[in-house]
């Protein structure tokens, strides 16, 4: 099987573009992704990559950058969606926790749909527990899960294993070493991974 | 006719893979480009974003994309290429009165060309009138020319004149008022452009 590892972050807002269009991607290119999320604040902080705080020309075309491409994906959007948000590592603790169990897939696209549509902060209640159960999960039992110690060190390490491999921002494609960074360069990653080249 | 101004910045890295493909790219889309040469660097300090210096993570995968996006064009490099550009401004200045006296194309080509191939820096000796010879010129008129107050402050209006559009980075595409940044978002220019909205 030709896989993809997919590095994401629940609080990258160019993520939702993959997030919400990867499982028809998937299907069309015969490609799979395997859904790995890290905690992007993190990695940009120690790198000190800080691309949009204070910088609001840069901001404003983000957003209208997104809503264009959202648009050609036949994507719903609501923006500016809140922004950044504030509880980016427990959004992704319960990512990591989620794909361990199978449901992190409809957790992480739930989280995005109502940030990016009903503009409540993925990571936050009501968005939360609202994904949670839209993933058939019971979400005092996955909280309590997603804060211990073990799930919260799980993600510290899934961090540092994708920066090591080169990984700077989210959305984030490897390929047999090969980093393609942004939503915008997941046709270049499946080029490389079927014939080992852009094409 | 239908029209779009390309801004770029002799400097950008991006803007390489624009400059290189444009004229054949041209043809194709059946839209003409405006070639519009400004400061970037000025805009950037202006809005305090600084990509790449003092993050090595972040430029070796600059490189890294634009090796194989330059092989996905057809385009030869020499990676990396000398980097950032000491006299960055005058190239952009003698562009302007390039594009004013209709020579400015082909010496932002052949400029591009030393710098990406032959490792030879855009702006200074001997890059800068070797694309001025190739283009036609002769040096000694065009730089008293391209360092005279006049030419020195139409790249500053030119310069804020993009800015205030809302580009902040090379190289960007402005149709209709409309900003694209980058190389990876002509299609999307065009795509406006023909039909309003990015297919």
């Amino acid at each position: 099987m030709k896989t993809i590892d997919f590095w994401y972050s629940i609080g990258s807002t160019y993520s939702y573009l993959t997030v919400m269009r990867l499982n028809d991607y998937e299907q069309q290119s015969g490609v799979t992704f395997n859904w790995c999320p890290f905690d992007v604040r993190a990695v940009m902080i120690e790198q000190k990559n800080i691309p949009f705080a204070n910088k609001p020309e840069k901001s404003a075309y983000m957003w209208r950058d997104i809503e264009r491409r959202a648009a050609k994906y036949g994507l719903p959007v609501t923006l500016p969606a809140p922004y950044p948000l504030q509880e980016l590592v427990l959004a992704n603790q319960v990512a990591l926790l989620g794909h361990r169990e199978g449901w992190g897939k409809t957790y992480t696209i739930e989280s995005y749909r109502q940030w990016f549509v009903d503009g409540l902060p993925a990571g936050s209640e009501p968005n939360l527990s609202q994904a949670l159960s839209r993933a058939g999960q019971q979400p005092q039992r996955v909280l309590e899960i997603a804060r211990s110690a073990e799930i919260e060190e799980a993600l510290v390490q899934q961090t540092i294993e994708c920066r090591d491999l080169g990984v700077f921002g989210a959305p984030a494609f490897v390929v047999d070493g090969e980093v393609f960074w942004g939503d915008d360069r997941l046709d270049d990653a499946v080029s490389w991974r079927k014939y080992g080249v852009v094409r």
